[in-house]
């Protein structure tokens, strides 16, 4: 059978690392690093930055300033433990992840050595060879987050894919996200108990509201409409539509079709008074002949 | 100063991690085995596939027909380097990554603790908390990756919004960022020299090029227009516009243009008809009241 019936290989393993409570070292603060620490600030990882001052950008400062409690700063040079220096040692075992932003090459190199030794993940900003991973561009809405990878063959494209990606988001799929999260807690809390059947008819149920209910009207969802939604559906092993479970619906229901709408619509509708004034020409010029 | 200027925290960090020439360990051959595979035949990793033939899905026997060279199958339950079992022990501490897609909660667990204790990255599929990382939605389209993920709040919205994503891109971004790859390899190997200021003048020249050429025109570069680009363009530092490095452009372009303009089109064209019918009706009412 032949190896390659579809295209395989070549590609990276697109993955969505956990770093709650974890420690990710930042070496650099210049304006790679400021791109770093904005990335980390995404996650709930507690974030060690070693860069002398004189060498912050103008982000790297405003994150310092901006999040305190997430940044800790150490204004020293990057020393290995075994050297005698003044400043210092910084143990990369002590991290759960280290990322370099330097200008110093062999500086990064002997840190990736020390981080690899020991199993450490770490990127070495533009030294592919020294990352066990790349980042992407990002676009991010709530707990909504996309990552476009072009695997380094071209910069420039990602950002033009990245901005057709967001241009076909409504803007309403983090708060849709949120509301399906919430409505799923007030289930548990409704029919508790881990696994089993009920389990499976909570899945169930939610996947059908999913299903049958747009972003639109998912993201609208408030507490009352969410109990309703319980009370009216879930209870009776139902999905009521939107209008049925809240009485505002209908009406910022049609504002909300109209605005997203807008964009699509409007074409169509110059097309049709195109035509209009076509079929005007076109009678006119008949009439002129007669 | 405010800690909450912007929403952060809560996401993950999304990543590409590499894996070629690495060796992957997936122990369970199921149907979150199959996918498990499937995502990792994107990359070029080695994968070892621990799990008995008789649990294996109808996916995974597939995988392992038609990609020999890439899935090594050992058929046996997992076991570890200390227990005194029949089938071979397993040392996770010989792969780069371990993924487990096991029904057996207890197993999971104690494949991850011997991961975590040396630093192997680890996903047990649906037990969170013993995750290193997540899985998410995939786009692929050749040298392109796309992920999307809702940080575990919602995969019935994260299956609607793949299909959005999928829809904004026009299916031509993979061959475009394949085609600039070779032109900048055709490039280095005009214009030699890791750096400095050639590297420097490489890149704004590419970049010129990505910028004023569209997807669709760099998707249809040949060799032989590479080549004119080259000549005319790299050589005079200019960026010929592609009708000017292929005789063929224009033709193309049209067809193309018209294809993939098709669905935007329609209705454009539907309602400029319903502006002629429209107006018609208007004026046999019109001429009909005279």
């Amino acid at each position: 059978m032949a190896e390659q019936q579809k295209p395989v290989g070549g590609g990276s393993l697109l993955i969505a690392w956990q770093l709650k409570d974890k420690k990710v070292l930042i070496v650099g603060g210049g304006e790679v690093g400021a791109q770093r620490i904005d990335s980390l600030l995404t996650t709930d990882a507690n974030i060690d930055l070693v860069s002398p001052s004189a060498g912050l950008h103008l982000r790297t400062k405003k994150f310092l300033e901006q999040y305190p409690s997430r940044i800790t700063h150490f204004d020293q040079s990057f020393s290995f433990p075994d050297t005698q220096q003044t400043a210092a040692s910084i143990d990369v075992g002590a991290y759960d992840m280290v990322l370099t932003a330097l200008d110093d090459t062999a500086l990064s190199r002997k840190i990736v050595q020390a981080c690899r030794s020991i199993r450490v993940p770490v990127n070495a900003a533009d030294i592919p060879d020294l990352c066990d991973f790349y980042f992407g561009g990002q676009v991010r809405d709530g707990p909504l987050q996309i990552m476009i990878s072009t695997n380094g063959n071209g910069p420039r494209i990602a950002a033009l894919i990245k901005d057709r990606v967001k241009g076909a988001l409504t803007g309403k799929e983090g708060e849709a996200l949120i509301k399906v999260g919430l409505l799923r807690t007030k289930l548990k809390e409704r029919a508790p108990g881990v696994g089993g059947d009920v389990g499976k008819r909570r899945m169930r149920w939610m996947s059908r509201v999913c299903e049958q209910w747009s972003l639109e009207d998912l993201s609208h969802l408030d507490e009352e409409a969410m109990e309703k939604l319980l009370d009216e559906g879930w209870e009776r092993n139902e999905v009521p539509t939107p209008p049925e479970v809240s009485k505002e619906s209908r009406s910022w229901s049609w504002v909300e079709v109209f605005k997203s709408n807008a964009t699509r619509s409007l074409p169509s509708a110059a097309s049709f008074a195109a035509g209009i004034v076509f079929a005007q020409f076109i009678f006119s010029v008949w009439r002129g002949k007669k």
